[in-house]
């Protein structure tokens, strides 16, 4: 009897450490070559598998698979692609087994968030929907940390240690210049609707900087934010104002919607920090400074956390190691043993419980004041900021990044109309 | 007879490693101390001086001191102040004399870009024009690397590394998604009427990165600059573009002129990513997003140069040792043996070549069509970003960054009046 081959891909927004998910994926996989055949990645993600563009793994060298725990964003190329129901779509269910067949897939690793959770969860279903025997397992992947049951999701705290790395920093030099000049900076995290990244800029009055944060969870209070950033210029000469780019007001308007929307149908955020700052200089006409990190956090592989590397390559391990064992419908998990010393062990959570549930901040993280993190906070969130896995550097000064061959197996079938 | 003392500021923007200067200047003149008295630091730069705000540098601890070379921004607090000249305002003149008398200062290190290096020029002018013997050295310092006839200035080297890197991660990010989402990227650096900065992004392209910059060197044109996007996105699926906060229209306006100045009379620059955003998306209609790096790439000191760090301490050691050698109006410089393998030496230039003389980026450092760099301008550039000196971390994840206690002196003179 043949070995079952494996599909493997990436989904939605990368991350600086979904690589190392991938790498723990694919050399669990050659490990256990007695009982799996080819991992076969799709090329951008679900539209590789319907367009059967199927990277042959197996022709990437060790040393490159390796390197790929170093390597930040998607190695195979990630989409935005949101498989719809059973119902509306089936022909897109039926092509996907048509390539499974084709290509001999048991096995369907899916690394990736809360949408791509539900796309997973669908594929787990064929089985029983479609007579088509596959095990589907996720592997959890997001920045903003929306995954429910896990403890956290990979790529999310190496952002965190970025953006309390970074806020760090930008406060030490607008401390230094605010007698003269620059006296409020603000910095637009990514997060979403949920404010675990924005939290992590909470984290640095634990050393001494005046910080106050705008979450997504607490409605924008307009005179009460101008009156607190009053406060901290008055008693420490500056401050810095982490925000959210899914802050919102007390009517659920974005601070700042641009009125675009994602192929998830979700509104296209970016942009609140100036509006923040216009704000402050129309109230309080301090000089000011913002940023908008954007791509820079979640691809910052340079400042990644150890912590947050260990768990995506351990998580793309264990997903093989499920596979294997003969689950189906499943997703990995951290779960947390202890916080001081930090602990944690590998669960498990059913993919009809991870679909479409998004966790948002606990609201005892947020204290009363509603522009800082608690001490239950800080808790949780140093141990995933903790250890710095630096990649290698070249003799020019640059982090040595792969780039894989991505050579496509040869096709079998016809080609896919994408409606 | 009692030694003279010596006088430290940081002025203008602070940088990642002028901390590292500060250290240079103070470790060695604690190891001439039988030479130089009391190191005296201005609160805020000069108009600590003027204000008689004094930081006593000899109550810090030798491991406070030493910690400085690992913290970024200006530890004694900087100010963008620019000395009017001694026709305009003689009482500013005759107030440092007077605070230089009253704490017996003979030396005046000052650490700073261009104005900086005029007012240093005219407080090593103060013997002749005034009667007071000072010897005044000027130590470089400026992201913007736009002093004259150093080699490189200190601070540039880092923020060169952090773009560079970061514009290949987001370009890496970008790549990953460009198939179903974003497909330009665009990211917003300092580097003021010089492109400096926005040329390290033009490195990328050596690690497979279609990208393009935007010089302040060349006016802008949009309809190349859209046919160039085009081109590059068609061709490679993508397209990375730098912007430099000070590019312009043939006309000499900004792109993004917010029509605020700064006390030295500037423009205050900041917001042409989300403009340059714009216009692809009206003319081309591809997804984008932009980043606006703005403080945190100047105070990346977790991503610092070691070369750029090594020249900060030993520009900030020379510039002691050249005082001690009798030396007055000059600033330690770097100079350039070679760059494979990069070899530098200490060298020198007199102030009055160096004050209010602003150089911009050679024509042949920048390619044909104006977007890009050229081979010239790669042999400068990774020189300068090589090796990574990394700040140590704490065991909570985060940089171990100093807070100095910064205590004063005792004042004996009366206030003075800023006007």
């Amino acid at each position: 009897m043949s070995l079952k081959n494996a599909f493997y891909a990436q989904s939605g927004g990368v991350t600086s450490v979904i690589n190392a998910s991938a790498c723990g994926v694919i050399e669990t996989s050659r490990k256990n070559s007695d009982k799996i055949g080819k991992l076969l990645a799709g090329r951008n993600g679900i539209i590789g598998a319907l367009g059967e563009e199927l990277i042959d793994t197996s022709r990437e060298t060790d040393a490159d698979i390796a390197a790929l725990k170093n390597t930040p964003a998607g190695a195979f190329g990630s989409c935005r692609f949101k498989l719809k129901g059973l119902e509306e779509n089936r022909r897109e269910y039926e092509r996907l087994i048509e390539v499974f067949k084709a290509h001999d897939i048991g096995y369907f690793f899916y690394n990736g968030g809360g949408d791509s959770a539900d796309t997973c969860f669908k594929v787990s279903q064929l089985s029983a929907t479609m007579g088509y025997p596959v095990q589907a397992i996720h592997i959890p992947k997001t920045v903003d940390n929306d995954l429910p049951i896990t403890d956290v999701c990979p790529g999310f705290g190496s952002v965190a240690k970025y953006i309390a790395v970074s806020a760090l920093e930008a406060s030490f030099d607008v401390s230094s210049m605010a007698k003269t000049s620059t006296k409020v900076f603000i910095l637009e995290v990514m997060g979403r609707h949920a404010g675990w990244i924005a939290a992590a800029g909470g984290l640095i009055d634990d050393y001494g900087v005046p910080v106050l944060v705008l979450f997504p969870e607490v409605d924008f209070n307009h005179d009460k934010f101008i009156a607190a950033v009053k406060r901290k210029v008055e008693t420490h000469g500056y401050c810095t104002i982490v925000v959210s780019e899914g802050a919102r007001n007390a009517d659920g308007s974005f601070l700042a919607e641009q009125g675009t929307r994602d192929a998830f149908g979700h509104a296209q955020l970016g942009g609140v920090a100036p509006v923040v700052a216009n704000m402050v200089k129309q109230a309080l006409g301090y000089k000011f400074h913002w940023a908008v990190a954007d791509y820079l956090q979640r691809s910052a592989r340079h400042i990644a956390s150890a912590s947050d590397l260990e768990q995506a390559y351990a998580l793309g391990q264990a997903g093989v190691e499920m596979a294997l064992a003969g689950k189906n419908s499943i997703m990995p998990t951290i779960e947390r043993i202890s916080s001081k010393p930090y602990r944690w062990q590998i669960g498990s959570a059913a993919l009809a419980d991870v679909a479409n549930v998004e966790k948002t901040m606990p609201l005892d993280f947020i204290n009363d004041d509603g522009f800082g993190i608690t001490a239950k906070c800080r808790e949780y969130l140093y141990p995933l900021i903790q250890g710095e896995a630096y990649p290698e550097y070249d003799e020019r000064g640059m982090p040595r990044y792969v780039v894989l061959k991505n050579e496509l197996v040869d096709k079998k079938l016809g080609d896919f109309v994408f409606q």
